[in-house]
């Protein structure tokens, strides 16, 4: 049992799956006429975003209101940090306020370890760097198995595509993959894969075509124009020539395939519009049930005692 | 009835009186001791605004906190828009997480609509273009009644003086006007005024001082500096000299007309500070009944099946 | 009993003690398993920012919320500040949306008592430009209260270093606790202290060492590196080396000597960060306290017709 929710490795593969099941009761939740309960009525639950992302961002206040928290946002332009404060002032000067939660994102890996450390606050890993984004996995996996109408994923096979190597997403969603029974393949051009697959429980390749045929999953990493200014790949035109899953690449899928993306999607780039708009395609469910994953986290971390884990 | 309100054409002329009797109902609902109702508990409500606008943004969201529903704003600056993503994809996002109304403001005519055809969230325009702001219609409406104690405006002229070629105000509140009998008379220079009068049940004219004994209402429309730099008039002191409202206009009209202002204000350009404050303005209680509208429009949309129609 | 807390001058010393009173009360409040009343449900208290404050911000927030309070924010950049609005149009049009308290922030000095002069709402002066800050003293005293086991100050030796010229920090406090009895010197080289001690009930001393073994508090100002462009000091070493409390001066000081800092701080500038982090230090407590001040302070002028004074 622990305090926060900082990688994929705090759960263990019961923690996981009970987080799952957990999940599973809050997404009835989210289905009733009035979707919000009191549970945590009093608590305050602050987002300290150091990277733009308004999904994850209001993913994690709709779970936060839905339980009847709190909810504020720390904004790093117009605040203190622009001062000089030290992250750690910042930190702890946020838990003096008294709040229970901080969900935190950071450019730097191991940040939300760090913070851990500073405060009495339960802290959310809402992604750090390269390195995990545990609730985006919690949300694949629980969209993922309502699908599948499974509850284990053995013999499972996931093809995990894209810049892997620099995806906190991939990481963390293959390591829970892998916990319960997948076998995930990354796959993408070599400069886009991980320069080692230490803590990645991965199979690798650099062809997709090959295991259209033989894939269960296939999961479109988004390509970041934005972060890959140094050329890792040639162009996006040739990205989506040797990697898109075009129409016609999703029509050697076994007819049972599932299509994911985290989103923001690039269509035309990693993945056609058809194929995301298409029935093998569960990239809606995936952002609805991002909330009930999220309430189901905040809730087991400030409503009942720490993470079942 | 109707799931959205994106233009004063899907509520019709009884429509259109059936919501400003209903705003009424709030309007006293926001004099209580405590002015808060749980109509729309559970319920969330979105701003998705693509250009600024506190004003707008802060009733809508005291409107939707005063029915208990949760609120929250997407803003646009640090998104995913900036990460390329298609306005589509932004809305069907948004809508994945389970919102209940989405509150719309976009440079460009007609986009509340496209989003309304992508999701089933109920849509609310709140300015698209130079297209309409149905709320600001309700407001101006329901404000003018509660002045001159009556809910027909039949024979009853108005003068709506300025931009009006660029202005959804305009058009929102002269529809809305004329709906219920009003006679609209746009008033300024030609490069202002419509290019051609089709959907402006309306009349013309580039003379104010004509019409200053005549009518009954003087619509004041802002002077839009930060958006005219295409000169389309000389100066602003020319503009003021012809059409301003100054405090020497103001003694040619009836004893009782009206002064309304949708605000901001430039005092000294359109209107002179004197007249803005003066006992013929009702241009506060523009602002303090548009609460009441947004309450009554949300609570239309979410808390009875669509808005009566 | 005023409407409003714009000075520490509105409290006078009975006032004052009774604000602290109180605080302490909500001290306890803010301890409860479920730290939250509804003593301002319905009410509605909207933060207008004119400098960056998240810290502030976020404390008022905070405790508006413990109260039930719904908040908003008044964001200056992206509103019809930008536009042009006067002052005085962007806060009557705040008003009349209806709301019950509006925390100004603002970087010239009188700016929240020519507001109080427009509108009817409370206004709670959160920092006008060098003039007050009054919550932040009764943050200060509460906490050094709380320390010494007193609810008096009287013989109380208390040195304020650093620029107090252009604190208002400084001011509110220092005028707190002359007003209870303290014995207040401002401590920093002549182009930090004031030009006049008018209004300022203190003594001066461009020296920090001999005051060490004889006073009770150490209050430290922030170095504001950000404003302080134009060289009032030779550089920030030679500041520290005169000013700053490190290690070795904080030796020097009283066993049970305290230590204060209103934040954020400049570890290694004004205060070595052991002397922040060591056992004189309450600066942890201040930020505590300040949202239990400020629950107080909205309380008093929203739940019971005006501060108690």
């Amino acid at each position: 049992m622990t305090r926060h929710l900082l990688s994929i490795d705090d759960l263990g593969p019961d923690g996981l799956s009970e987080m799952l099941d957990l999940s599973e009761t809050f997404i009835e939740v989210t289905q009733r006429e009035i979707p919000k309960i009191p549970a945590l009525r009093g608590k305050t639950v602050v987002s300290l975003f150091y990277e733009d992302s308004t999904r994850t961002r209001l993913s994690f206040e709709i779970a936060a209101k839905r339980l009847s928290a709190d909810t504020m946002t720390f904004t790093v332009g117009g605040s203190s940090v622009r001062k000089g404060e030290s992250l750690r002032d910042t930190v702890q000067t946020i838990a003096a306020y008294g709040v229970d939660a901080v969900v935190v994102r950071h450019q730097a890996a191991g940040t939300p370890h760090r913070i851990a450390g500073w405060i009495d606050a339960s802290i959310v890993n809402a992604g750090d760097g390269r390195h995990e984004h545990p609730t985006q996995a919690l949300l694949d996996l629980v969209t993922l198995r309502r699908r599948l109408a499974t509850t284990r994923f053995d013999g499972l096979r996931v093809a995990v595509v894209g810049d892997s190597r620099h995806s906190r997403v991939a990481r963390s969603t293959a390591k829970a993959l892998a916990l319960l029974g997948g076998e995930v393949t990354l796959v993408g051009p070599p400069t886009l894969l991980p320069e080692s697959l230490e803590g990645w429980p991965c199979a690798v390749s650099d062809e997709l075509d090959p295991l259209l045929a033989e894939v269960d999953v296939v999961y479109l990493l988004r390509i970041q124009h934005e972060r890959q200014c140094e050329a890792l790949f040639p162009s996006l035109r040739e990205y989506t020539t040797r990697y898109g899953l075009t129409v016609e690449r999703a029509a050697q899928l076994k007819p049972d395939a599932v299509v994911m993306h985290p989103g923001p999607m690039n269509r035309g780039v990693e993945i056609a519009a058809e194929v995301a708009d298409g029935p093998a395609s569960i990239i809606t469910e995936q952002v609805t049930n991002g909330v009930a994953v999220r309430m189901a986290v905040l809730w087991s971390l400030l409503g009942s005692g720490g993470i079942v884990a």
